[in-house]
């Protein structure tokens, strides 16, 4: 036998230090009224310029003869593919499409202290090619394993030790999410909150904000990036005790007959020569100018691990629309979850938005279920709305609009169409504690509840 | 707002129920004493017949032109392909190989059901070609997508409706789990248990058995099989609280960090022509005899879907070993994990036993850790031994010797090497109420701590 100490397998008090993070409209470190003023610094501090460019004119990139595939000279960082995709339902039943092949598991991880006995959340000033406005908050460390093995040979990434070492910090989780299945090929990233245990050394393009600042900032259009939105979707709330519509299990059977009951046959094949997709100087599109293009940029950068790059960028059309409809169900809200099959997903579905696409696509087919709700909803039903942008790092101005709608039953009944079901905000945030359970949009929406962004309280 | 009805999210009775039915030796049904005569009685009421036969005789079966794949006439069932591995570490860093691909996904399910305050468990006396002893006990339903799409035109499944028609029970849980990695390619089955609300039907097959009675028989050689006992792994117990040497944070960080470091490139490739194989009349095998072979079966069955089939099975050599190294570590029983990446599996690695192996493919290179360890254990260190068989429908006498084995420090220290860890078995059994965490073999050891076959009580 052993005398070595048990730890509780739970942490019971980190729920209620986060609560208390999150009911804190202002911070130790900046004020939220001078929060533009401290990020407007920062922009001014740097040099920052993106330009499109000729797919001739990518330094590094090229089209393979082979292939077609577009792919960096070091095989590292990632590549643009041809995926052929055949799926057993909807109005587009076999298509095929460019799709971003990235197979190393990066990292985005957040680090947390307490100030004034308050946790605050170390974000960065950063900046990606794709934003909008180029300059947003992104989590602590935002590393791709080419990063940290410095395959482009830039400076070392500030802050990661944290993350690789853990002695630095003690893990309050480590959990892979996937990303957007329409344009990644099973993406998965880590996401990782670490508590520091010691004094944390300054950085200028890193300021320490509270829970309820970040809710501040993502009532904002377009200022937390989607890397730090993904992390708090992870954050364990610990739920609501409160009871559901469906017990857990009968969430956990929806969501394995969903996966079992949908076919998607998604293969990669070569970028050269995939139907409906043309290629010009500039960008490879389709001639009915839907879904997205494939573009090239240069970038110049002063803070960044090197100054100066172009890369390839995905170009949505858009914005796009992900919305949940709520409804207050025995007292306690509930969200309309959709199991959706996007091709790219390892496991067949995860758990979306009630709605999420660009209307534009959806002109000349029937649109999908619950979009004329969302689009119709009159101020006095809409909850949260905010534009925020998609990974900056591979997509150009990827915006979505993002809302909680209010509904009633003969907008969303209690039993719901196949392929949608109700669940509490807390049964999302437990799924989410697992890979493979929640899409990368429905996390964006979901930190907008862990945050306190958005509330529910106000449901009728 | 609506007035619905909300239920708790987790049924807190239903671990103490389960735990009432381990206590109990005996069932309402049958005693445990009766139960050999019972299943040889089962086993003289049909023929049984299974004999081996060149592909050639094969009905139905045969090998493309193209691939060389074996497969069947209406594309259904499963087929045998080809696989090209190439892993990052470990004595064999590539090779080839012919594995089951099986894309449908089938259900194991299993009734519930309450005599005398006490659940008992609808067991099925069910013959599989592959199994010793032919006949063993199955879940009350064993279902391929196939068999209730009636693919094969034989009788319907037997019970099926209670799994694929909620009215007619509760869901306990429903969980997609992975088979055998090295075997098959991403195969995954629904496990579920169902409590049947209302009286069920009596059918001579079937025998009802309190999971007390279960454990009994889990300790005999080739009783339970495999269907029945990943079921089994999956009940919900309800862990132990009184802590672990790891928080479940630190688990959950861990596996993600394996999950990520592991690089496992598995593609499907023609079997026709695979590196290392070579095909007679009667078995596709390596020179070297080692693994496994593939060979052909025709069957005769009284009581099955349909009368007479042959099909093709995966016969690997063995037995192989299975074990967990076990300690008790300040206070509580911890088991050692492995994260073992398996080339079949959807997402790089699960937790298996400490030791999976079969010792005989080792010849010659350095064996895997800790399995000398398991095999020099003296039988005052086996705390559970048994001989349990694989899936009988997919492999020929596929037996593990299934193994609990304590260890102290010198054996397995607290700081194990790398792809190792320890948690305790509620832990583990949290892990395996969601998908591609827990492999099959530690889910057939999982189901002998869940049942009590396997104690860890004498711990010193």
């Amino acid at each position: 036998m052993s005398g070595a100490v048990l730890c509780p397998r739970t942490d019971g008090s980190f729920a209620a230090r986060l609560a208390l993070s999150a009911a804190a409209d202002d911070g130790s470190w900046i004020s939220t009224a001078d929060f533009p003023a401290w990020l407007e610094g920062r922009r001014r501090a740097h040099h920052f310029k993106v330009e499109r460019i000729p797919f001739a004119g990518l330094d590094g990139w090229s089209f393979t003869e082979d292939t077609g595939n577009l792919v960096h000279r070091t095989g590292r960082f990632f590549s643009v593919e041809g995926l052929s995709v055949t799926v057993g339902e909807g109005p587009f039943r076999h298509w095929e499409q460019p799709i971003i092949r990235q197979p190393e598991v990066g990292i985005l991880g957040l680090l947390a202290k307490e100030f004034d006995g308050v946790l605050h959340f170390l974000m960065q000033a950063k900046m990606e090619p794709g934003n909008r406005n180029l300059l947003q908050l992104s989590p602590t460390v935002q590393a791709t394993r080419s990063n940290y093995t410095k395959v482009h040979r830039g400076a070392g990434v500030k802050y990661l030790e944290y993350f690789t070492d853990p002695v630095r910090g003690r893990v309050a989780f480590d959990v892979l999410q996937s990303e957007h299945g329409s344009w990644f090929y099973r993406k998965t990233n880590r996401n990782m909150l670490v508590e520091a245990l010691d004094e944390v050394p300054h950085d200028d393009d890193f300021c320490w904000l509270t829970l309820g600042q970040i809710a501040e900032l993502l009532r904002r259009d377009n200022v937390v990036n989607m890397d730090s939105r993904t992390v708090i979707a992870c954050f364990p709330t610990g739920g609501a005790a409160r009871g559901a519509l469906l017990p857990d299990a009968a969430v956990q059977s929806w969501v394995t007959v969903e996966r079992s009951r949908h076919d998607v046959a998604a293969d990669l094949v070569p970028l050269a020569g995939i139907k409906g997709w043309e290629r010009d100087e500039f960008a490879l599109a389709r001639p009915d100018g839907r879904f997205f293009q494939v573009v090239a940029v240069s970038v110049e950068a002063g803070n960044r691990e090197v100054t100066g790059w172009s890369q390839p960028l995905l170009e949505p059309t858009g914005p796009a629309v992900a919305a949940f409809l709520v409804r207050r169900i025995g007292g306690v809200p509930h969200l309309l979850v959709s199991a959706r099959a996007e091709a790219g997903f390892l496991d067949t579905i995860e758990l979306g938005p009630t709605v999420q696409c660009d209307p534009a696509n959806w002109r000349g087919v029937p649109p999908p279920p619950f979009l004329d709700t969302v689009l119709a909803a009159g101020p006095e039903r809409v909850l949260y709305e905010a534009l925020h942008s998609e990974e900056g790092g591979r997509f150009l101005h990827a915006e979505i609009r993002y809302l909680f709608v209010e509904a009633d039953e003969t907008q969303a009944p209690l039993a719901p169409p196949p392929g949608f079901q109700w669940v509490t905000p807390g049964q999302l945030a437990d799924l989410a504690g697992h890979a493979h359970y929640v899409n990368v949009q429905a996390r964006t929406l979901l930190a907008c509840l862990t945050s306190g962004a958005a509330r529910l309280d106000a449901l009728a």
